[in-house]
């Protein structure tokens, strides 16, 4: 599996990914799964994928193949000269349709699943920041203001702590710690997702990728937010009210 | 869907159960999926049951109806008789294999699943206290030392927090303050869990139910465990070293 998880904050837009894949137990492998394009004080757009990789890696691939064909010929299409966030959303999601049109059925008579999914997100300059779910179909849904956040993959296991605390007056380096945490426990939780992880955050108006970082297991400073996060259950879970009352009622009945 | 926990701490055994099944967003309704016996002095014993009501309540009668044969036939055996908790999971899944077998294809047949499952657990005078999963297919497994705790239903919201905070040592206090955070999350991340809750608690050799309640949502002090949580792991975010060093090192990039 996988897991990835996007915020649209009130100040930027923040992206966590992991490398993991598997085919089973014993496939295991590490594969990016954050892609980003930049302009500096143009634009900056970041992908993630999840599900299929052989579908995800054609739609990334053929964005790629179009912005380098747009070099030669400049009446070609490409994300980098979309007008928009929304256009580039509608490139991917027809390239996603269209491979999913195309191999979909002797992917699933193999026994595999052809499902996959984006996260898009980004700025372009004079627009606002936007983030999108693109879904197998090429359909997708954009991030609204009550929900500040999206997922793909792994999702269960990372979402509570996002419910909780995630509002989209969230600063930036607040919410930088709480995907970590968020991407903390669905490694903790479950085997198939794994570090290192790839962290993106494209500032409000910066049109340029204000962090781009791969963590390491070994960072210092995911370690500390991993170990003190440990630290702070245990203390919360001691802060909560004592339940002796229910203990001692029933052992009077 | 449904929600259940139950915890094997040194001190003894907590069960929670939630109370909400649907058969689509449009069928939701309330049943209770906490079971319970005791015969004070000599043995308690706690079922919460998962996946296909129509098998689980199927089991729970024909264990019912055996306790109530054996008052007039005491050749009959029952849970409340069974030499010790391993064969109380061998009746049980007994029971369980023989539903499914007898129902499960119609059952399927209709587009439904006739998946299910039983946390079992609870002390018998002069043995340990023992606590197992029992599946669809009668076979069983038993909780150990390293982990020591057993899901059933909408497991992954609330397994983070058990994954980081759980040992054995863990008091039954905090054990059921646990339960409650791991259930309140599941709760709050996915609309197929839902109150009131069945709450028991069997302190190890009292062959008794130590608590038995139902937690309603405004319980007094359900709301306080469910609002100390939120507002704790919020501080806790805080108290996470800050990572303006990612911030800076990249503006300079």
């Amino acid at each position: 599996m996988t897991y990835c998880v996007a915020l649209k904050l009130d100040e930027g837009l923040v992206f966590l990914s992991d490398t993991r894949t598997n085919a089973g137990v014993d496939d295991v492998s590490r594969y990016k799964k954050m892609f980003t394009w930049e302009v500096r004080g143009e634009r900056a757009i970041v992908m993630m994928t999840a599900g299929n990789l052989s579908i995800t890696q054609g739609v990334i691939t053929r964005l790629k193949v179009a912005i380098d064909n747009h070099a030669k010929d400049s009446d070609t299409e490409s994300i980098l000269t979309a007008p928009d966030l929304f256009r580039v959303a509608q490139i991917a999601g027809g390239l996603m349709r269209g491979l999913v049109g195309k191999h979909g059925d002797a992917i699933e008579k193999e026994g595999a699943s052809s499902g996959a999914s984006i996260i898009l997100g980004g700025q372009v300059k004079g627009q606002p920041p936007r983030l999108f779910l693109i879904y197998s179909a090429g359909n997708f849904i954009e991030c609204g203001d009550d929900t500040p956040f999206l997922q793909i993959g792994e999702i269960k296991y990372g979402k509570p702590i996002l419910d909780r605390t995630i509002t989209k007056d969230t600063s930036l380096d607040e919410g930088v710690r709480t995907a970590l945490v968020s991407m903390d426990s669905s490694v903790r939780s479950n085997l198939s997702v794994g570090p290192p992880f790839d962290l993106a955050v494209v500032a409000n108006d910066a049109w340029r990728l204000s962090v781009l970082r791969r963590v390491e297991e070994t960072d210092p400073t995911y370690r500390a937010v991993s170990d003190g996060w440990s630290a702070a259950l245990s203390g919360a879970i001691d802060k909560l009210p004592r339940l002796d009352h229910w203990f001692d009622e029933s052992a009077d009945g």
